[in-house]
């Protein structure tokens, strides 16, 4: 029995749902949910149907995968499909996600549907690491690297200084810090220690040195970490700055009566979106299966069985994978 | 509220989770079952009670942590004390985990209580990477390597050999393997290939070139890998090599789409019973959680939400973990 999923949001996220269908063959696409679905008919990807937010609630899907942005779209977007469907989505701003989850939660369980929150890498696989590493390793400290990637959320920061034409940011981990932390003596590492920030800016000449500045003094994004700026031209950018790779590790230095003991999860992306669309695909899969057990309300990852995860039987996952 | 445990076999394993309970502020040990009770009275461990299998119901346990092996323990004890107690186990032989889940699954779902089997790290942290990795990477390779660390299986078979005094076995991991999974390649690798085996045998003079071709020629532990074997003299053996280190990586090597992703999940021990222990005793939760909510029935690590290993609440793990 396959699974039919509807896309909320067709940009990066729910472009690379589309791509990596023909790795889930038990989820179906019945539609794609848009904003602006006039623009999707235009670029020709509109072999699946096209519907309004004011029309979603029409859309015949087990599941709705929510592709939206967190600062604006998620927010509002999930609680109301919840409503309607199974959802799952990826809300990442960590300060917010108890209050997002309680919103959801409401419509979730008034409607008897299962919604996966905060699903994708950071947060996500991430937080069950550092859940796994924290129950099994009581005794340790856990440190958190991320990159080398593009970070949306700074380079989109440097988009707004004034005379910007174009713009990307790397997150890069520093790899002193790494070997530090590996060697098991539980540093205490500022974030400046920990990671780089390395940014490509299009610009005129005139402009410069001032937006230099912005980026290098500006509060929270820039200003606690060591920050190198480059100025490139509008060929180099469009040859070798479009696309999104992230990665990151998870490592726990611990000890089980004072013997050390080390673990570390890792991820190294070519592709960010695509793989936070590969995790919501999953989970997907998932909250469908849950909902068809009677389940319904809010989840987060920490909340749901490995199992579930995978379309192979018990039988088999037992016989080849345990 | 604490959680009530007692220990059952009372070898490295179990000796590991006595020292870690200080570590596990929720868990109480009540008691420990023994083949040979008086074995413990006497080396002094007594400061808990002591039982014999013949009374172990007697013992007041919430969970019993079961510490014995995998080849002639447990397959016996664990569907017995399934009769009576929650239980978590480490069974470990691959091949057998289907038949033995099955018998204790009828055991606990007679008796009304939860039985988590083959808890450690491979079967368990590892076997759940490779589910999680197939799940959000369907398309890819899967490669586990396993040290550097002492192999107990391939000590053992060393220690059987005529004219053996002692003998260690390190399991370890090849370099160039690893790295060539790393490149993304999807090598196909051997056995031979992917780890290299190194023996530290102590042996009387005439007896050296007989043992070494017996350990290099054993079928399925020896034979299809390349194995070094060291004589070494008692006193260096004593002093290097009275330690069981271990380790070991799964490494899924993916696409999205034709966009390559990586993911790895790495451990590297000092003491590899004593991380087992922790896990077990995180697992030990985890069951007595399970039950309370009136679950019965044999489950794996497949099976078990994060959230469940945590003696953390739900709403501080949302603030702090995820």
């Amino acid at each position: 029995m396959k699974t039919s999923v509807a896309i909320a949001g067709y940009g990066n996220l729910g472009k690379a749902v589309l791509a990596n269908l023909k790795h889930f063959p038990d989820l179906e696409l019945v539609g794609i949910i848009s904003r602006r679905p006039k623009s999707i008919e235009l670029d020709g990807d509109d072999e699946y149907p096209v519907y309004d937010y004011a029309d979603a609630k029409l859309v015949k899907a087990d599941v709705v995968i929510m592709c939206g942005g967190s600062a604006l779209d998620l927010p509002v977007q999930s609680p109301e499909m919840a409503k309607y469907f199974n959802i799952v989505d990826s809300f990442d701003t960590h300060a917010k996600i108890s209050e997002h989850f309680k919103n959801v939660d409401a419509s979730a369980k008034a409607s008897g549907k299962v919604a996966a929150i905060s699903i994708g890498w950071d947060p996500g696989l991430f937080s069950l690491m550092r859940v796994l590493f924290g129950s099994v390793l009581p005794s340790g400290k856990d440190y958190t690297f991320w990159g080398k990637g593009v970070s949306q959320g700074h380079s989109d920061a440097i988009r707004k200084i004034d005379g910007v034409k174009k713009a990307i940011q790397y997150t890069i981990p520093k790899e002193d810090a790494i070997k530090y932390v590996e060697s098991g003596m539980n540093p205490q590492l500022s974030v400046k220690q920990k990671h780089l920030r390395e940014c490509f800016v299009v610009a005129e000449e005139k402009d410069k040195a001032r937006i230099e500045k912005e980026i290098v003094t500006m509060p929270n994004y820039f200003a606690p970490y060591e920050t190198v700026v480059h100025f490139i031209s509008d060929e180099e950018f469009l040859a070798k700055h479009t696309a999104l790779p992230h990665g990151g590790r998870v490592i726990r230095s611990g000890e089980t009566d004072r013997i050390k003991q080390f673990a570390e999860f890792k991820i190294k992306l070519d592709s960010n979106p695509h793989f936070t669309a590969s995790v919501l695909m999953a989970y997907a899969r998932a909250v469908a299966r849950l909902n068809r057990e009677g389940k319904s309300g809010a989840l987060t990852a920490l909340d749901i069985p490995f199992s579930y995860l995978s379309d192979r039987t018990a039988e088999d996952l037992m016989q080849n994978l345990i």
